[in-house]
């Protein structure tokens, strides 16, 4: 395989570590630059010691962040920056040729409009917004291998995208009235020095937040709305707790077909269990669960799997959805070096088996 | 006051053990015995060595559970066994003239059809569900002052119940389509030897279990069916996360009421807020939470108390009811002992603040 | 009784939340008053909504910290401050003619030069450590109750002191080469925004900090000294692990009797079993453990206690002692109400059983 | 390189788990056969979800164990047994041809009579004890090479053992008065259905155990005696800390010299840097750190690495070093797993790191 030159930008949060620890180890990507304004000069050993067994790591040092200066070294840039900071690297770079994976938000909307209301200020790249590619493998294939500028999914909407998107497409549940309730470890806060983050005030602690306007749901609203083909609005409740990586949402969704006798709901178990066969049956990276098992994160945390789960119930008429994530995975660094691959011509589970 | 001799069978379990701290501790109740077939011979200091400082431990021993002997000695008796085996001891405890405080599930339906539905075996005294006062004492104070045999209600039973249970009956919500996902700490599945609830299972984990006919939906669409007088079916999701107590539930509601412009949604939130504050505002128990706090289970877990908050979404139209609280406090042994000072014409709040 | 009027300054990190705590449900004391520059103008019950049910904490304010408003409204001050700044607030708080309970390092030490090889500075009041107590009860108590100035031991100090005064004292150990290695929860970092605290650094990590010399040795150290009567160098190693609170120390002790024989070793046991019944057979907040049991800091947490346990072991000739405490509680804020139950002439447990 | 074919005998216990996922990306090692009794019929995915990604899982299956059947489809068997089961199956494997790795403690003694004292029952095979090599490849690497019956070593000490040989081998530590303090992650338990592991026993739980003589000192003695050619008697206190994975070690030694001086102590200083650069500093598996820096389990948790740091104290005259591994990697299944590469002629690393 023909190897390219990468380099991340913003490599000292969280995802930007697993971005690291993941291009360490592909077999064809070649980290040549990390950046960070308050790691600049240090060493990978030094800020990241678990991968200081990595010859790389001894020689390689973060550098301020200099678009021209990534330009000139790397293929691939990956920006793991906040919302809003992204865009301004992300101009220069894709002007200078360089094609750039985006880890933040600030190009998974296609609706300028949508961006403003949920973000709080004009987009200011619009334009860039109609050319990048929604980051989701198992759904843009197609298009991330052809794309210059890849907007990877967030956490959040990759567990509530894959086990909505193939029903609504095949039409077996309504649009109406979805319902997402997620719990995330606390990496998905970030690195950052914030009482509420602190050991012992997240530890023995469950609580909600972002009630009930999160930023998140205008890239879910916005995928699901594609999908089913006209508006969705989703009902999505966040909660936080005390685990450092992994993402469990849970779906409560309306089949579109009546199942009260015991005959309609086999009927509708199987139409289901084909949509979702026919979609990730061959997916690397999409587990459906069998027999009695349901999603548990502990089974996907440090994988770039995302677990599925369902179950009918007959005295509600609802289908229940339920997935697993690692919020770093799957639900960032994974998922990026996944479109990497892809883009890249290289298998697409290089680097992440 | 007048003081009680109390007793506890099935003691060295979580919710027993709870008990056990808080009887001992209580002004005016004085327990006389504490059973468990394991540990009979030992002293509570040696069993809960976190209770030793209390010079009652170090004289009184666990003894083999016995109805006639504890009948003997005290006036109540509560019950913290197995499903199932509390009523072999609640009957002739009755019948010695005993006041019983059951904590398990055996006689919280006041239907048998329902009982033998969701346990999968007929109730064994049919005739003492209709006596039975089910101890959820924000809803059932004046009949709890008078009860012989009190089914104190389920953990996850009492975070859903508080805040929905005024809504119904204010008509301000639909009895349809009430979805309650709730995340548990680890304690909920008692001090059982299993591996599924071993340390390195249960930490840097999360998973729904129980999906979609968990048993304590018998008795919380039982109590819902009341409210709302007419049949009322839930969805219900439990999660296991990795705290050691404390359950957090969200609740999705449809109100009565639609709330597209500015003025229906304030209409509508003030009836909610006077619903509430009429239910609860005086309560000692129960806090309503303002401004922008959300219920964080790190400030119940150790009280008695159970947090709301609310949030009307007008996207979706529906209202988001949070609640938090302690699972072996009021979602068990606090709530028991609130019982016991209310039959006793003791201050509700007596060893409980 | 008669109660007595309290004030706490620095009332917003986790020991000042632990004495608020403690003092709101205390039987005679009266807390009339707490400051916090963060939090003037908030209610207690805002700042900690887990105290919100206590009638109190609805009127009770923040307000800012004034010396002179402090002296009029309460006669003992806590002082729950940074080291360095609380010696500001006692010098004209004892002016004025309070009793002040400072949980700060700032009056430990007797020797102003062992003060400033320790903390890098001059002491600002030298002529105050003379005549402050250092406020263990269990070995100063006849002094704690005529002190005017409490300097109230540090958490890991008191888990070594106690298990090592009266062996010291008893001339049944070396004062040579004694060893403390401890770990403790994450609360006695203090609630501070520091990266190195948040929860996914904590998590899922062990690490020792502070090697060779922590600030705590001279307390230490002094302490051991005046027990030896001749000067005690201590080796003394901190780790922070994942847990809210607890610390559990680890010593290694050198008895000054060889016991290579089983005689030997049964009269040494006796010696130190005698020793420590002498010592704290009688004292209610130090439980020796008996037979198997060691300790445990979930024995421990949310209690005044300080559990022991000591093994001696015959292949090296060494004395083994254990002890566990809840560094919040008898490890700093337990400890202080039980010297303001000595001073005030309440019995020592009161507000703490 | 030439594969090899392997397989493991109790596979389905934490070590047994790690081992599977060792095994599954080695590149050289090719995983044939898995047995468990409990597992027996069930594939790897089913037992191990987290695999369930790498093709190999879905068609291995778990069999009972034969070994037979083991000798004649592995060449290279490990046994991830209990103590004393694990010398059942070595002795039929050997005798077949198979090259075996034990992670038991079956065959870490030289001495049978050892053997008996810390393990209360006669050696099963004596005569392999001469024959087995202790698999440490950082000081056994050329016997490791020429191996049949590999002893791989336990976490706890490997964890004190890569500290303290080179120091001891150098003369620069009195082989007398060694003091190792460690805590460990909960795996280290095993995945065994028993009460004291727990999640809510061992969260927000810090305790030692097996004081004064845990069974792993048989072996960090009879090693540390082979160092220092005379026999060394170590003080070892093992705790349990809530966390999966890691052991942290910290080591109380005394150097032969003296360093009361800043000239003494740069030299003293100078020559256990040489020391360690000597003994580690082309070691890919133990990192020796530099500057400030502490050991952390969370920098070695997945890892094959041991960390390193030591500190001189010119107060005490000890030396401090403290170590960090995770126990299932470098402290079991990561260290046989580097046993195999060394035995098979493959680069050390291969699938580690």
């Amino acid at each position: 395989m023909k190897t390219k030159k990468v380099a991340i930008v913003g490599a000292s949060g969280y995802s930007g570590e697993e971005l690291v620890k993941l291009l360490l180890h592909h077999p064809f990507a070649d980290l040549v630059a990390v950046t960070s304004r308050q790691q600049a000069g240090q060493t990978l050993a030094q800020v990241f010691p678990k991968f200081a067994s990595h010859p790389k790591t001894q020689a390689l040092r973060f550098v301020e962040p200099n678009a021209e200066m990534l330009a000139q070294h790397a293929e691939v840039v990956f920006l793991a920056l906040p919302h809003g900071v992204a865009a301004e690297f992300a101009i220069p770079l894709l002007a200078a040729g360089c094609v750039v994976i985006d880890l933040s938000a600030d190009f998974r909307l296609k609706s300028a409009e949508m961006y403003q209301d949920f973000y709080a200020h004009a987009h200011p790249a619009p334009e860039l917004l109609q050319k990048s590619v929604y980051g989701l493998p198992e759904i843009y294939r197609d298009e991330i291998k052809q794309a210059r500028l890849i907007a990877s999914p967030g956490c959040y909407p990759t567990s509530i995208l894959l086990p909505t998107i193939p029903l609504l497409k095949a039409g077996l549940i309504k649009p109406e009235g979805i319902i997402a309730d997620s719990m995330s470890g606390v990496s998905g806060a970030g690195r950052k020095a914030e009482l509420d983050y602190l050991f012992c005030e997240c530890n023995e602690s469950v609580r909600p937040y972002g009630v009930p306007k999160h930023r998140h749901l205008s890239e879910i609203e916005e995928q699901l709305s594609f999908a089913a083909r006209r508006p969705v609005v989703v009902q999505f409740t966040p909660h936080l707790i005390p685990v450092n990586r992994g993402i469990l949402t849970t779906l409560y969704l309306s089949p579109e077909a009546h199942f009260s006798s015991a005959e309609e709901m086999a009927a509708l178990a199987g139409k289901i269990a084909a949509c979702y066969a026919s979609a990730y049956g061959h997916e690397p990276f999409v587990r459906l669960l069998a027999g009695k098992a349901l999603p548990d994160t502990k089974n996907v945390v440090g994988t770039n799997v995302c677990e599925l789960a369902w179950r009918l119930d007959p005295r509600t008429g609802r289908l229940i959805v339920m997935s697993a994530e690692d919020n770093l995975v799957k639900g960032a660094s994974g998922q990026a070096v996944q479109s990497l691959n892809l883009l890249s011509g290289w298998p697409e589970t290089a680097g992440l088996i």
